[in-house]
């Protein structure tokens, strides 16, 4: 794995440490960060956008020869847009991408935790960006959102810190992480786990890395991205070029992008991560009986978003959420985005600029309403 | 990989070989297969059932110890009534059930072929099958069926034999592979070829399987095999017990329940086999022009079945079946089966009889038609 380094991130670090909702404590915690535009007078216009699995604090290129992984709905005249508002992103938990997690030096033993890192949740990754919120003086946050995984924190804040959001804005995510993907997600360990570089997660030093298991992981992801559709579209029957009709190789061009997928994931991300973080997914459970009574606590507005085509995070479970919220009087609005891009379409631009259009008007009443 | 040896299964050498749609030739080949039932003076009342990716020739219990991979469709008073029909299934060429594949002894080194067996298509799957039914002295079967792969086998029968069939019922399948369904094998293959114990398809005289890659192959294979909700209604998000709530142990119970799944299948089942008959399957494609042409020769008449839960095989491939054979006035039914059960459906009794009906009235008409 090479180590990639964003232009623009930041770094807090939290001496004291983090307690972890499992009881176990975390030393020397370091959060990385990006913020884009910036802060009114009295703060009204902060954002905090939480990434998925695989994402990084670098939400936006911002100038920088490096893409944003939401470059899409970041900047002028775009729903995020720098010249209004003052956006955070930040790198979770477990993560290998600046915030502490498996590959991080263990302040213990001075060597990479491996898999001594204690095992985290999505409370423990929403708690380490409170503390950043708070190091950035923001007592009240214009809106968190996020996809995927982000959604999931975006609802996580929601309940854990209800005083200190306006508006939350959950897109193709659950309440609860579903038996499918759970599944999903374990052939994608048990791939890594299968990989004898992977040494009971103690490789950094070898040099060698789980590069086939993670790959196999990620390959099984990326398919849970797309939908049959697009795929079919993309993709098709069309064979590769120089393909060969016998043989073990790939023949077909749909299996070609699937293994540069996978191999190209390799070199940018620990598959300690990988396994790390689908564990706090798979764990993530706000549809408990204790958990739903959590959202009574809010007076923050919500916009659910979904995707039609998302077979992963698919529109009953945006429903579910909905329901959930209205049965706490909670004031929420949904809308399921028509898209052929299944999972991958939140990180998108839509096709006939709805997705753009909700979000941009959202915010724009939310903000304005507190006085510009 | 333990064979498993089936009583009941006899065998048939093609001494002769067999050439493949590849060009290349295959020497003595080995076809087993069961019968159940006898066949009736003139042999009016043959069907021909055929398997899927990891099925063998046992498709009935039969009186032995063995489960039969159809005992819910097959037996006295069931749609494929042994009283009544003489029922015949046979292992498919690739596979590791007594008909010859990579497991085999490759005759030029008396060693097991590997991947110096050739790739097989679905068209010299049906090709041995017709051998035996020659053999076997059956010049027009009642029926050809089956589902999955099986189903394509029925398909390929239709186009390929036409004059020797007078009725076609494919079952939860398709014209042509999909590309989705072509990347989850290869996601398999991936994870096979990534095992070390795999060794380039060489690892029979070892003694060491490749169990491992085999597994995960499986696990990705199950899933897609399930719905979303039938894993929900199986699984949810319970808890295995005694798990701990930490640690890179399954966890819930669906984790566990895929890692059983996926290791026991490598007892029963050899990887090579896996890749060989997944590439068959993917090479699969009726969809094709001079394909589509094909069905013109047929006067046999179809009945197409889908299962709404089913997302491999979706029902919407299933009505792309139907209006092809019905653009060349091809005599068809169809019916979608309401199912929770996913692709799996097709090996299941039905909760309301209705598949059961629809198989038992179709095969009844179809025989009495010709004066029982």
């Amino acid at each position: 794995m090479t180590m990639v380094n964003f232009q623009g991130t930041k770094y807090l670090n939290l001496k004291r440490g983090v307690e972890l909702e499992n009881g176990r404590r975390l030393r020397d915690v370091s959060v990385a960060y990006e913020t884009i535009g910036n802060l009114n007078k009295d703060k009204p216009n902060a954002i905090l956008i939480f990434h998925a699995l695989s994402g990084s604090a670098h939400v936006y290129k911002n100038g920088s020869k490096q893409k944003g992984w939401w470059d899409a709905m970041i900047g002028p005249n775009k729903p995020f847009d720098p010249t209004r508002y003052f956006i955070i992103c930040s790198n979770i938990l477990g993560s290998c991408y600046g915030t502490t997690g498996p590959s991080s030096i263990n302040p213990e033993t001075g060597k990479p935790y491996g898999l001594e890192f204690p095992f985290v949740s999505v409370h423990d990754m929403v708690k380490i960006q409170k503390y950043l919120i708070d190091f950035l003086g923001i007592k009240k946050l214009l809106a968190v959102t996020g996809g995927s995984l982000g959604g999931m924190q975006a609802l996580e804040w929601s309940v854990s810190y209800p005083d200190s959001v306006k508006t939350v804005i959950p897109i193709a995510t659950t309440l609860r992480t579903s038996a499918q993907n759970i599944a999903f997600h374990e052939v994608g360990r048990q791939a890594i786990y299968s990989d004898p570089n992977w040494n009971n997660g103690d490789y950094y030093n070898g040099g060698v890395f789980p590069k086939h298991g993670l790959s196999v992981a990620r390959m099984v992801g990326h398919i849970t991205y797309l939908s049959e559709n697009s795929m079919k579209q993309k993709f098709g029957r069309r064979f590769r070029k120089n393909n060969s009709s016998n043989g073990i190789d790939s023949q077909f061009q749909v299996e070609s992008y699937l293994n540069y997928k996978g191999f190209s994931f390799t070199n940018r991300f620990d598959a300690n991560s990988y396994i790390y973080i689908t564990k706090a997914i798979d764990h993530f459970d706000l549809g408990t009986k204790d958990a739903l009574l959590r959202f009574k606590n809010t007076d923050a507005r919500f916009l659910v978003l979904s995707f039609s085509s998302d077979w992963l995070y698919p529109s009953h479970q945006s429903k579910r959420i909905v329901s959930t919220l209205k049965r706490n009087q909670v004031d929420v609005s949904f809308c399921e985005i028509d898209s052929n891009y299944g999972h991958d379409a939140f990180l998108l631009p839509s096709t006939n600029g709805l997705y753009e259009k909700i979000l941009t008007d959202f915010l724009r009443k939310s903000f304005e309403e507190e006085g510009d």
